[in-house]
Formats: structure tokens, C-alpha cells, sequence
């Protein structure tokens, strides 16, 4: 785009909450955005996370921010203790910014990385006029992202403050001849995408069926379009780890299954070598 | 953010509807503000009201519109009567301008404020080249929200009207010893959200029990966290009503309760004095 | 707006998928157009087409593009046929630019307009740094809407090609004295939307009755106001095709109506002249 000065692209905000789709709630916090920070650009990422369910946002996190640039600030609104003494953070990973409650929901974030620096949100003058004990996303969480992407630094929010807060994740088992999962979360098409990653999982050659619950999944394919409608398939999804779905239908209706179900791969038996 | 010039930042228009989320009726009204005035700058406050719900529509604008900064633009489609003889009005309140229908959409934003202009939009050159019976938003309230927004004059829509629809609003009875309100809205959470103002409710040790319909709310709290899980709560919500909450619950669905559910505060009762 | 340049405005990208309202998808696609073009501005036209349905797709693009200026980028991933070897095109349709998957969902933008170009999507340059074999929107429709945005020429994507795929679209037909069509999808009020131009149908007088299904509707009206709550009525809808509705109600649900659900005009017997 000729003529145009990148330096003038106003700041990315993007807004993670559980205040379901198209929540006033989350209105409200736009306008606040706004407000204290007019250039400010922001994108929606997630809204849907059920109420209070810090770890399916966690884990959309975890899916999502990488692919936004450099540089933008994320806000995430799932506070189940909004009023008690959890702390309000803000903390940069690999250049990406975000501002959160301390409650685990950026436990997958920082799983493998190191946040360069941490605050504790504190200083009235970056805070809302006043503050409720019931709405922290507008009151205190949107005005740091604000502040931020209009320049205000670090330091001036409060404290250094690592995040404490951890979140008990689901780890894959290897049991004798059989790999042992879970059902992560189901996406918008009802597939089933498990806590096993493309990488651990044997070639096709070495795996003696796959099942979901009690139904076993009949293929294993690369894409859904290699198998017939309506047909169970186990493939390995954009998310890089194994997804069970149903081509052209929704595997969770089918499966009637749900985040937790049991998923486990069985391996040909190895001879004694 | 250095370098940038406030006066370059597109106007801001926000869009309220009654279309239901991710409609694509909204979509074809942001093609034409966009299409009329390519620098505006969008912003969803809320499409699902109910349908034709304007009294759902009048509440959510006096919630979130003030949190946005003076000089935004906030469309408003919430338009059972489209094709009828009311009106649609441009006008200025506080700073913020609205575009609406003349239905009693705009009496809370208005319930205490004056408009420093109102006028009706009448004027073809600033409508769509067609103007349908059954899509006003489209045809007349969308591109006077982008002619305004690139400049036109209030003058040039229309001449000087003043909203004169209204709406009846439930306001909270003082009856003896009881205070007696009604639920107005259900939140994306399922909390209620009453019509008592904080202000009008006396102090804890002054009440004796919250109903909500036929149930005793047993706690009264401060914030969610107060309480344990699946707990009834009467707590001092954000929008500074009573509301009634279920912690880590939805109450609206626990109850069975709807907008109109009766909610009484009882009052221990007052020796005469 | 004094001082603006529009030159400087960011390039506008519509994002059209089947993922569902607020997926997360979604916004890894948001991510990907923001990194690889920064100055890009984003814009929803429907992400509720059902999982995989093409011909809703397409007739959502047909209402809607065309309200957009001239200059936008549509990007549309509804795409069931990922990762088989259907192509991905973007091509220009009278100033539009389209970036969607072969398999007919451009086929109503398409019904009576000729591409001035048309290319295949294949250069790795422009895609994403992996392709999987189940996001293609992801991995090479988003990147080459963003490179699209910042200027590379169409001929840099890949060799000219034409869209192939078609799509089965159902026409109303002639039969002596009834015109007969269907309900080509249902709308967010539930009002149910055929395939019956206003244009083909006689004037009133010349009308009989109107069936929806085994209904007769029982009133012919120029707009919703015009008849009371709840009664069914046939009007010309705002996208010029007769519609069937209930006032203040849901026609949809109220005749238990789908896509598909047959809709006759009879017409008065003429005698021979």
C-alpha cells in the first residue's frame, strides 16, 4: 500500500472473554477501549468460551495469539474470581502483550516460555474512576490494555509480578501397548480434538484401532474428504494433534462426547527384540 | 502513539440491531456505511435483543453507550414498525450522536437527558436510491449514519423532530415493608438483572429475605467469589442494580426466571417511631 | 472528513466461512491476514452458514458483496472439499476481489457476470510457511487475501483459471395457473425467503392464494406493520424475492418450514382471449 506509514497503523487489541457471543459486556469494555485510547484497532478472538472455563480458554489461546503480529496486546476477560484477591497482570511473551487475570488462563502461554516482564495492575491512575468487585475487565483490565497501546509503560502499571496461578492440564499416557488421551475441547464442527500430538503418535502401519469412549473409529485418514459421509475418521488436524470427527457431520453429537472423554490408540503388539 | 494525528482517526459508528448474531442483514448495513464513508470505523455493540425487543434494545444502549467517546455515531435497527408512518431521527445527546427509529428505543438514553438536535431524515439525497417497506436500516438509518459521519450537516437530513414515542418502564414499588421490583434483563451468564437501583436498597442489616418469584435468594453478597458454588446470591451488580446470581451457575435457568419475574426486597419491620 | 487521505485507508477483507459465530478459526485467520498485511481492516459478513452448506454460502455472497465498495477483498472459506484437489482461485468480478475455494460457492456472484481475471492460488511464496490438509483458509486463502490487500499482483499467485465448479440451484417453474417455487433459506427472524423473484409474480388481483407447504398464507402485504400479531403474511422482501413471514412472530417455526419447503402461487384461472 503506497504512502502508507506503518508507525500510524493504530495498536491491535484483541478481546478474549466468557461473556458469551455478542455480550454487552463485552460492548461495554470497546467503549472503554476507545475511549482512553481512540487509534486503538481490535479484533475479536473468542467470546465463547463456556462461563468461567479457564481451560478451553487456554487453550485457544495457546491456538490462536501466535498467528496475530508481533507487537499486539491481548485482553482476556475469563475471571471466575473477579472480586477475591486474585491478582490483575500484565506480562509480555515473545513480544505479544498480554493483560489477564492470574487465574491459570495463560498457563498454556507460558507453558515453554518465559514472560520477558510482569506486572501487577495497581495504579489507580491507569484504573477506571471506580472499580466494582464484579466487572474487572471493564474496570481495571481494559483501561492497562489501553494505557498500553497508547504507550504507557510497564513499570507504571505497579509491582513486578510473575504469574502464579497454574491449571491442571490433561497429559497423554503410554500404557504398555496403548497411548491413553482425552478429549481437549470440541471446535464449531463438533470434532474432537485430543490432548495427543501428531508427533507421538506411531505411523498408521504400527496402530491397531483407535477409540473414542466405546466406538471404535474405523480410519484413519489425512483429510476428511477421504473418507464417505457420515463416516468416523481419526486424522491429524490443523492443530496438530489427533482429531476424531465425523465427514460432513458432528462427531461430538454422534459420539455423544464430550471435553474429558477418554480417547485411547492401540499399538501392535511388539515382539520381544 | 507518536506520530499519529487524531484528526485522521475514521469516525466511529457503533451498530446495534435486533438481527440476530452475525446476521447478514448487518453485514449488507456495514457494506453501505463503508460504501458511503470508506474511513469509518465499525464497532458492534449488540444484534441480539430479541426481536423487536425494544425495550431489551433501550436498556443496553443506556448501558454501554456512555463507556464510548463523545463523537461516536451509534446506528440503531431495532425497527418492528419499518414500513409504517414513525419516523426515523438523527440527534445529539451529551455529545454522542444516535441514529433511530422513532419507536421509544432511545427513551432510557433519553429518560434524563435533553438532545441538543434532533432531526427527522427525509432528505433522498442522503437515502439509499431505493428505499424498500421492509429494510429501513438499510435504506435511510445506515446511510444517514455514514453521511454524518463524513460531515453532512444535521440541518441537511431533515427538519427539527424530537422523538416522541415512549415506553413503559417498570419502575420498583415501595409497598410497607417490602420493596418490590421485577427482573429487566437476563445477562449472557444468566444473571438477572433487576430494575432496583443499588442507591434504593437499604443496608444488609435492614433486610430480611430476597424472593425472586416463589424463591428465598438465601445469601447476599458483595461479589460471585463470597459465595460457593451453585449458590443462590443477591449481589450489587455492575450495571448498579440488585441482581441475582447462581456462583458458578446460570440463575436464570435454575429459577426458571424471565424478564418480568417479580423480585421483592423484604425490610424488618419498623416500630413506629 | 478534512485531512484524511483515503489513499492511506487499509485495504478492506470480508470474511465469509461456515466455522460458526465466534470461532476460533476465525480468528487464527484474523491473526494470519493482520501479520502478513498489518494495515489491513477486517470485516464479518456471515460465519453462520451450516457446516458445509455451498448454496447458502452462495446466496449470502450475492445479498451482500455488492453493498460493499468497490476495492474489497472477499475472502470465503466454506470448504468442504479441503485438502482434495478442488483449487483455490481469487479472481476480480466487477471490482470485487474474490479469494474462495473451486467448489460453487461463487456461483450466484457469478450467474450473470464474467471475471475480468482469474487465477490459481499456487505459488508457495504466498502461502503459509506449512499447508495442512485441513485449513486451507488458513494456510492459502488468508495469506493471498493479505498479500492481495498489500499490492502483489494476481499473475504472482499463480497460472490463470477459471471457476469450474457449479452449483445445482433450484428455479421456480410455470405451471399453467400456479407459479411454483421454494424457500431458499431461512432468515434470523425466521422469515422464510424463496426463490420467487418479485419481478415474475402478477400483481394482487391476479393472485388467488399462497401455499407454504401445506399452509395457506393468508395475507398479501406490502410490510410487516401491515397486518397483526402472528398472522402469516407473503410480502416482497428486501432482497426482492417474495417472502413468507409472521408478524411479530416466526414463520419458520410456526410452519415448521426448512430451505427447500415448496411455495405456490395459484393464480386466477384466465380464460382463453
Amino acid at each position: 500500500m503506497p504512502g502508507t506509514d506503518r508507525t500510524q497503523l493504530g495498536p491491535l487489541v484483541t478481546l478474549t472473554t466468557d461473556f458469551g457471543v455478542d455480550s454487552h459486556y463485552t460492548a461495554i469494555m470497546r467503549g472503554v477501549l476507545l475511549s482512553i485510547c481512540p487509534q486503538v484497532r481490535l479484533v475479536d478472538i473468542s467470546h465463547r468460551a463456556p462461563p468461567q472455563d479457564i481451560r478451553y480458554a487456554a487453550w485457544i489461546l495457546e491456538e490462536v495469539v501466535w498467528s496475530f503480529p508481533v507487537g499486539a496486546i491481548h485482553l482476556i476477560v475469563v475471571d471466575p474470581g473477579v472480586g477475591t484477591n486474585r491478582a490483575c497482570l500484565a506480562l509480555e511473551v515473545e513480544g505479544h502483550i498480554f493483560v489477564a487475570p492470574d487465574n491459570g488462563v495463560l498457563s498454556r502461554v507460558l507453558a515453554r516460555r518465559k514472560p520477558r516482564w510482569s506486572v501487577r495492575l495497581e495504579n489507580p491512575l491507569y484504573r477506571g474512576l471506580t472499580v466494582s468487585s464484579t466487572f474487572h475487565g471493564r474496570d481495571i483490565m481494559a483501561p492497562a490494555a489501553a494505557h498500553l497501546a497508547c504507550g504507557v509503560l510497564p513499570g507504571d502499571f505497579g509491582p513486578p509480578q510473575e504469574p502464579t496461578a497454574t491449571l491442571a492440564w490433561p497429559e497423554p499416557r503410554r500404557e504398555d501397548n496403548r497411548i491413553v488421551g482425552e478429549v481437549l475441547v470440541v471446535d464449531p464442527f463438533g470434532n474432537l480434538i485430543t490432548n495427543l500430538p501428531c508427533g507421538e503418535i506411531p505411523p498408521p502401519a504400527e496402530i491397531v484401532r483407535i477409540e473414542c469412549g466405546d466406538t471404535q473409529i474405523p480410519y484413519f485418514v489425512q483429510t476428511y474428504g477421504d473418507a464417505s459421509p457420515r463416516q468416523l475418521v481419526a486424522l491429524f488436524g490443523s492443530h496438530n494433534h489427533l482429531e476424531i470427527a465425523q465427514v460432513e457431520g458432528n462427531a461430538a453429537e454422534s459420539l455423544q462426547a464430550h471435553a474429558g472423554a477418554p480417547v485411547v490408540v492401540h499399538l501392535r503388539e511388539v515382539s520381544a527384540r
